[in-house]
């Protein structure tokens, strides 16, 4: 008789043929890549949280009992009155209105990411739809397949040019393909904005269009707004809960870990109208019963004391810094790439790069059937000693293509490193064609 | 055109008839009762961690960068490793192979609770059957209604006796009846050991007789032991896992948050055979990319120094004491109860309590077509001061009536806490019916 370990029913499920068996994530892993690689993969910050963070959560871990252990559901009431204070004043429709968030409009979740699990599992149900654009953030995929339910993939065009400095408007909507998508099995559509992996801020037009398509289906919107305290040159941030007719079908998702540095803490949050929140709040209390309460308090002291320690200022203007820091190598090097608005990843057009003939694509590689930018990427990190992601993971197969001249760097690093994985990356020279070889972007080339 | 807000279709999936809208924790939740109730309803310490390991956790997220980031979604190394040193020689098996636990047989979870979550999404596909024994963690039912999976119930059957101190042995298996409800469509049974909220810890012979029907009918087994510190009077406790033919169709649950008085740390853990762990692995990741960091690191600190600090010895002598302290009371009132083997939970069989034939019962009870043990446990919030939990929650409403006749009280909490209680409790006296106000169980009882 077979064993049960080798049945995998739902994880076979979920890899359905539309996904590879080991994600990017697994193939560009530390233990995988040569040990000096720098690593501007994956997005988690080389610096620690604030040291006042740290050292209010020990005084309030060894001073009270409660914070260590169960928490309501729905959050510790510290952190859902720091995010009341934050956020209220953030809604364009809560300020005309002149109220401040409710208690039930607000839930702490076990990070971002299973606040959006939850969402699905609240709201969508098997054989319905969710809208996402491409390129997408790959844990969306997998949480709408285990709902029973079905992608439906609307690519952002990217720019045309492959010279040059682009910018997120050059990331483009087709809104006639976008209403095509919608249809009567249409549930949700994903908008993340700031944009993993674009840097996209979605501008106030665009996302007027999305809503009204929601509000003309009948449709329901997590907007994924992690990144909201990453915006540069005083882009505008919409946030789409607050465009009419949104409120009562948006429930937008925040992140501690990404607001202060701290990733693996694993508090996330959402706000949203009550009917939503409380729906979501009871898939959450099933999946975890509640989030890890001492790290609420602690995101909740970060919230509650940012401005006097300067907080918010101080990491923005670290960001903008590091970006710039990141993005001068690319100039110099002449490659093309999206100037980030917002989030800490830079898209970068590699397509002038070109992998030697010589080297040899390793099996797991082809045998996948990737995207060439995995075989481009996994040769950075072999040649050149910088890991950067393959952005066809976040495309659906059949527009995969859209996605494979392009490699996702993150810039959440401190400038040493940046500086340091910079000068690696400008031996990239040394394999761009020679039309590309005199450098552009209003920079000299630096040729290694 | 109705709101998105009006949808709760998988909340409304999940409440299908068998489970009532609000459950037994917002019934008796503090905000709900009156305000100098003594809790002895959700099963938290009321005391903190080990100040060892608090400080041993700030100096770590003060001195290292990592602990706060994104860890590998198994789990932080430190924790991979304390586990596999703790747990390694508790396996029978492992010990007669003469091996220790791999790394792929561990996971950390988001609590024992999203371990458990996540290792039914990996398993158990919609239409199959899960065994359940009642009275069961409440948790389990709607874990697996999410899977589009059906619980199917049997009963342990209560001590026939109604007076004097029972013992686990006397929560009885009909293994005919279980023979039964094993068949084509099961996929997985649940066996909680030590049992909340019996207290029981199943016996050798007992777990055999389940593992023969598991190996004949090829079923897995979650083996949830989150309470296996908590063992009283050298009872025997055998793990599942541990059985001819289980290990590779058993999960063995822990919790982090039960061994160290720290339930909001939301730190537990799996222990299984790699395929069962990888497959369940794989979901968890989806459902919370992995499992906070910093609070792995405190439990890995616990299980690493609980020996140089006595910590098992002394936590366990002082739960004993508290059982002790609790279970006095009910001797002297002369109340029937199962005698804790394990866990922090004892179940007490009220039948000779009356509640006042004046004694309004609040619509929300009577609405909720909720069993006596309801009206029983409310009563007695209300009117002696203390919180026990109705245990009819824990069956399926076609057996509610079996755990009709007892209340559940929790004793993880100091012993000043438990004799106040007690003393509240001793007020039953004025509402047993004449046959048991002497007082049983070979104490005198002390009417109030």
């Amino acid at each position: 008789m077979a064993s049960r370990s080798a049945t995998i029913p739902q994880a076979e499920r979920l890899f359905d043929g539309n996904m590879h068996k080991s994600d990017v994530w697994s193939i560009f892993t530390p233990a995988n890549v040569p040990a000096d690689t720098i690593n501007l993969g994956q997005g988690f910050m080389n610096w620690a949280p604030p040291r006042w963070i740290m050292d209010g959560l020990h005084e309030a871990m060894t001073s009270e009992v409660m914070i260590n252990h169960y928490c309501h559901p729905r959050g510790r009431p510290k952190l859902i009155k720091a995010l009341k204070n934050h956020f209220s004043p953030k809604f364009e429709n809560l300020v005309k209105e002149g109220r401040e968030l409710k208690d039930t409009e607000i839930m702490a979740s076990a990070g971002a990411n299973c606040g959006t699990y939850a969402a699905l599992v609240a709201h969508v149900n098997p054989g319905e739809e969710v809208i996402l654009f491409e390129p997408f953030f790959d844990q969306y995929f997998a949480s709408i397949k285990f709902q029973g339910a079905n992608p439906v993939y609307v690519p952002l065009h990217p720019p045309t040019s492959t010279t040059g400095i682009t910018s997120g408007a050059d990331w483009s909507i087709d809104f006639t393909e976008l209403r095509k998508a919608f249809g009567p099995k249409t549930k949700a559509i994903i908008v993340n904005t700031p944009h993993n992996p674009i840097g996209k801020v979605f501008t106030r037009d665009e996302l007027t269009k999305i809503a009204e398509l929601c509000v003309e289906f009948n449709v329901m919107c997590l907007a994924d707004e992690v990144y909201d305290c990453m915006l540069y040159d005083n882009v505008e941030h919409v946030r789409m809960a607050s465009l009419p007719g949104m409120w009562e079908r948006t429930i937008t998702i925040g992140s501690g870990g990404k607001s202060f540095a701290a990733t693996g803490w694993r508090i996330g949050w959402l706000i949203g109208d009550t009917p939503l929140i409380s729906a979501t709040l009871a898939a959450h209390s099933r999946l975890v019963f509640c989030t890890n309460a001492p790290l609420q308090d602690a995101v909740a002291l970060g919230l509650d004391h940012a401005a006097e320690h300067s907080f918010w200022e101080d990491q923005l203007s670290a960001y903008q810094e590091r970006r710039d820091i990141l993005c001068s190598y690319f100039d110099q090097l002449g490659l093309s790439y999206t100037k980030p608005e917002g989030s800490y990843f830079v898209l970068v057009d590699m397509s002038p790069v070109q992998v030697p003939e010589s080297f040899e694509v390793p099996k797991f590689l082809t045998d996948g059937g990737r995207g060439k930018d995995f075989v481009k990427c996994w040769w950075m990190c072999q040649e050149i000693g910088v890991v950067g992601i393959p952005p066809s993971e976040f495309y659906c197969k059949e527009h995969e293509k859209i996605g494979e001249r392009f490699a996702r760097f993150a810039f959440c690093k401190d400038p040493e490193l940046l500086h340091a994985a910079g000068k690696r990356l400008l031996r990239l020279k040394e394999y761009m064609d020679p039309l590309h070889k005199t450098g552009a972007n209003g920079a000299n080339g630096t040729a290694a």
